[in-house]
């Protein structure tokens, strides 16, 4: 049967399986731990966004371009961390992140896709745009925290 | 006095430098938890990387190529949380952090580099290389913390 392991697209493809089971086989407390680190960045870089589309910080256009940037990469990452092996760990997170996965995944990715349109649009330094835009991903924040995070006091 | 507010070049250091301030103003509390969420996140993204250097994991480029990309973004956001403030928190930082701030610089900046070369050689799908460049980051990593994080049991 070892055989199989000589085809080469099947090692390759062997190889993938045993790469992600190298990420999957992070401990429930460590991946909790690891998407809350994602979310807690998340907010040091929408905070001062935030402000700004508020009007509480001045606007500053080449921070939101970085901001945006960083915040683009930092929302790639807390969602393998909602693993199934994770529902009982102590967290924020409600029990619709895994009874309710599809509706959960559809507001990742609205995120991203918010995130998204903030980078390009933030480029083109136009300010209201970029505050309407500012807007749009504090939106996707909140819708998803609305749905599948305890209520913060 | 207020019109030193209409020089257009004026209003614009005078919002860089507002903004600025809404950064330090994070409490020093939130500081280290935000920074500490950076270490968080370049050991998960790292974690596996080290793995394959040193043949624990099997090599997979792609997975090396991402995670290189996101260690160069998250290896920027530690360093503006080790804020003089911070001084008196609780962490694994050492009092050298803040007494010996250019060397703990140079340590940080030794990362960001070391983690560009291993953006750059990843792309090239040198396994031998890449290794080469993963193993060099986990020293930069390394011998910061030698010398400037509490040594972990």
């Amino acid at each position: 049967m070892k055989k199989i392991l000589y085809v080469p697209g099947v090692v390759v493809a062997l190889s993938s399986l045993l790469a992600v089971n190298a990420f999957a086989q992070a401990k429930p407390d460590v991946l909790v731990k690891q998407r809350q680190a994602a979310m807690t960045l998340q907010g040091k870089y929408f905070g001062p966004l935030g402000g700004m589309a508020a009007g509480r910080v001045p606007f500053d256009a080449a921070v939101v371009s970085r901001n945006a940037g960083y915040l683009e990469v930092l929302a790639k990452m807390p969602w393998d961390g909602f693993d199934a092996s994770t529902s009982g760990e102590k967290s924020n997170a409600l029990p619709e992140v895994f009874s309710n996965t599809a509706k959960f995944k559809q507001a990742a990715d609205h995120l991203q896709t918010e995130v998204g349109k903030l980078v390009t649009v933030s480029k083109g330094g136009n300010e209201a745009d970029t505050k309407a835009a500012i807007g749009a991903v504090g939106k996707a924040c909140g819708g998803c925290h609305e749905d599948f995070r305890v209520k913060q006091k």
